[in-house]
């Protein structure tokens, strides 16, 4: 077993050297003047970057020594790789949120009071010297808060890695690991309030008071994000990718509202660049050795890290309709997937595409009726036929016999033929980055026809003082 | 391996169901009504008790399963235990502790708010309605990062007792959790003067200020506490039933101070309160399972979690000099242990108790020189040999043979002779009783001696507007 490791070569070591010692350089600039956090958070993100990619090579061995490894069972020798390696990149991004903490938040303290001493009876003087940059109070309450949900879920992550925990209790565990936001909502910010699309406002006002439904709302949110990244996944590469694809996306998003000078949402914004900066330093880090051919796996751990980072800074930044259109693939597969999940036809234990050990290519996979199928069942899915969406394999008489899986990953080769895993992967990316690139576009030009107004423009807020997700 | 989880006696399950529907009630009259966060958080301590009895003795296979156990080496059938129990009580405590948020939290805001709507801008209006059980805004960035500080103190448990971590480098996994509490300590308090003792004030004057040293003396606190639980340890129920004792005695302290009406540390002690009683909660109910017949172990995990909570009410509650009274077993067994830790003289690998399977009694373990020791080496263990502490075996010639291992444990079984695995356990917890009640004594009647004031005394504080610790 000794000698798995990857081993790193001298030209890497070489660039994350050079890359450690830029990133200190910028950290030390901005702790000695009065830089913006946000170049600091850069800098960590690099350091995040070396970190991972090192911890990954080295830790393997370790890793399939207590058990977490698993056989890729797409590759001729289906050779057995570490798992879990999404929990690396969880502990060196906690660590390095952590470790950021000061850099937002200090200088604002600082710079609120006559220095040391109780700094509780002079919070009123902060609103004075106020920096857009420097963040209030009660958003490291929300910071704090965010960095134990993500804690949370690592530790629920590792724990199904670990203990391999039921398909419908894991569904959970992320709503479990949103406690602690959802409770600093309720105690910090409490505004249940959503703006009601144009054509309802007739019926039920402008604005309309979700109250406790609004927290039901979150936690949807907060289980729908990890899970569905959970389920498009089987592929070499596909989890992180996906997730990469997405954080740009927001990360695009947020710096269309912080490039708009004193616009009110920008701390919401800045809150999700210093939390999505760095998640993309260890996803990077990880997908380099997790992409085609696989070295290592990324386990669940890392699909609720992505997603749960993602439910965090949609829900906290007030974007998490925003953040549901980056997400298009992800519910496309989900629902098509739902007739599988829910058991109206036959769902296999695993639903991965089928390696086809002679060709190298990756062919759609399928599931098989034992009896045949109800009449409307058969029916539905012979339309699905007709408009390309599933393959059938039928008898003679037209029973259904077998249909391929209900995926989008079974859904690309049965459209595209087959194909080679790295392939698959990069066409799903594509589909996802067209998708994501859509979605902004319709966010931001198209969501006047349902919304009296759109957030990047300033002048829509004056007087209306609440921001629209 | 299936059956071997404990079952629950229905007299088990009647007490449980009772205590946590009393514990309900409890929570419902104090969200309905003004009441104290305090009996609030003897509810959900009181329901953490159950929860973590009763997943105790659910997953005790599951734990088997993954690798996660070890032997009673000191049993005459050595039998096959679950380890880790530790990280059962770190989840609940930390889940406890989130959904408790809102309590001590929650009405606070609302009371300083007209409701809804920004509360960044109106928390001038908060000093006005202050109720002193109610805690302010920067509490809650304490409570928080030391929730973090605890979660990630149980995460690096788990990864030590998963993967074996390096003696030399699991020493320092304290200080690597403990980071989130420093960081906040850093940007949110900040003060790192200390009171200095009567008789060196000529010299550094009235307060001295300590700067980064503060937090290098801070570190080496949350260092020491995980790490000398976890060497004092190796029967049946001992760490456990240490930790409980002194939570129970940094309790009556707390309960000291609160009882002062009016006292400026009465937050603290609030604080302090609010993470000991469900620690204490979830600790009786691994006791119980842990007590001498063990049927689970508790891993370092529960050592580590169990120390990192008393250092960080501690750290955070500004009475670290008074937590250290309560470790002082702690502090002598590490004393004593250091010829062994720092290889002055032989360690072996495990330094527990010897079992004699004949007579059922421990006896004192021995380390042994492979060739004679230096004369100084020799000199000194024979003048602790006069004074009691330790036990020699030489041959004809007066040369050290043998020597009985430098623990706390081993000792007391020299000096009182081969006891019971349980007599010893509950005779070093009656050390420990003695120690703390010391401890508090001194603390509270002597302290005069050294410091011009106590912190019981109200008066004392008049002017000065500080806490000691």
């Amino acid at each position: 077993m000794a000698g798995g490791n990857i081993p790193i070569t001298a030209a890497w070591y070489f660039f994350l050297f050079t890359l450690v010692g830029a990133c200190c350089g910028l950290l030390v600039t901005v702790f000695q003047g009065d830089g913006e956090p946000l170049v600091a958070s850069l800098g960590f993100s690099g350091i995040a970057f070396a970190a991972t990619y090192c911890l990954i090579c080295w830790l393997g061995d370790e890793f399939k020594r207590v058990g977490l490894k698993g056989r890729d069972v797409s590759k001729i020798d289906k050779r057995e790789l570490p798992e879990t390696m999404g929990a690396v990149c969880a502990v060196i991004y906690l660590m390095v949120m952590i470790v950021f903490i000061p850099f937002p938040f200090y200088e604002y303290f600082v710079s609120s009071t006559s220095g040391g001493g109780n700094r509780d009876v002079t919070v009123e003087m902060v609103e004075t010297g106020r920096m857009l940059h420097r963040f209030p109070h009660n958003k490291l309450g929300e910071y704090l808060s965010a960095l134990l949900s993500l804690q949370s879920m690592a530790i629920l992550g590792v724990a199904d890695d670990l203990f391999d925990i039921r398909w419908r209790h894991k569904l959970f565990l992320p709503a479990i690991a949103a406690i602690p936001m959802l409770v600093m909502y309720y105690i910090d910010f409490g505004v249940t309030n959503i703006v009601v699309p144009l054509p309802l406002q007739a019926y039920l006002g402008q604005l309309l008071n979700l109250s406790w439904g609004y927290y039901v709302y979150m936690a949807a949110i907060a289980i729908f994000c990890p899970n569905s990244i959970n389920i498009l996944a089987g592929i070499n590469g596909l989890e992180v990718a996906q997730s990469i694809v997405i954080a740009v996306f927001i990360i695009i998003n947020d710096l269309l509202y912080i490039t708009v000078k004193g616009h009110p949402a920008t701390d919401s914004h800045l809150f999700s660049l210093y939390f999505l900066l760095p998640f993309l330093g260890v996803s990077v880090a990880l997908w380099i050795h997790n992409k085609y051919p696989s070295k290592v796996f990324v386990g669940d751990t890392y699909c609720y890290f992505a997603g749960m980072t993602f439910a965090v800074v949609g829900i906290l930044g007030h974007f998490s309709k925003t953040l549901l259109l980056l997400f298009i693939p992800q519910i496309f597969n989900f629902l098509y997937s739902a007739p599988q999940l829910f058991h109206l036809v036959p769902c296999p234990r695993h639903r991965l595409p089928h390696f086809n050990a002679r060709t190298g290519l990756m062919e759609p996979s399928r599931g098989s009726f034992m009896r045949p199928p109800k009449w409307y069942i058969s029916l539905a899915l012979k339309m699905l036929e007709k408009l390309g969406l599933v393959k059938l394999w039928c008898d003679d008489r037209g029973n259904i016999l077998e249909f391929s899986n209900l995926t989008l990953i079974n859904l690309y080769l049965v459209r595209m033929g087959p194909r080679r895993e790295d392939k698959v992967t990069w066409g799903l990316v594509g589909i996802q980055v067209a998708c994501a690139a859509l979605g902004l576009f319709v966010r931001h030009k198209a969501a006047l026809l349902l919304f009296p107004y759109d957030n990047l423009r300033l002048q829509d807020f004056e007087g209306l003082g609440l921001m629209m997700g």
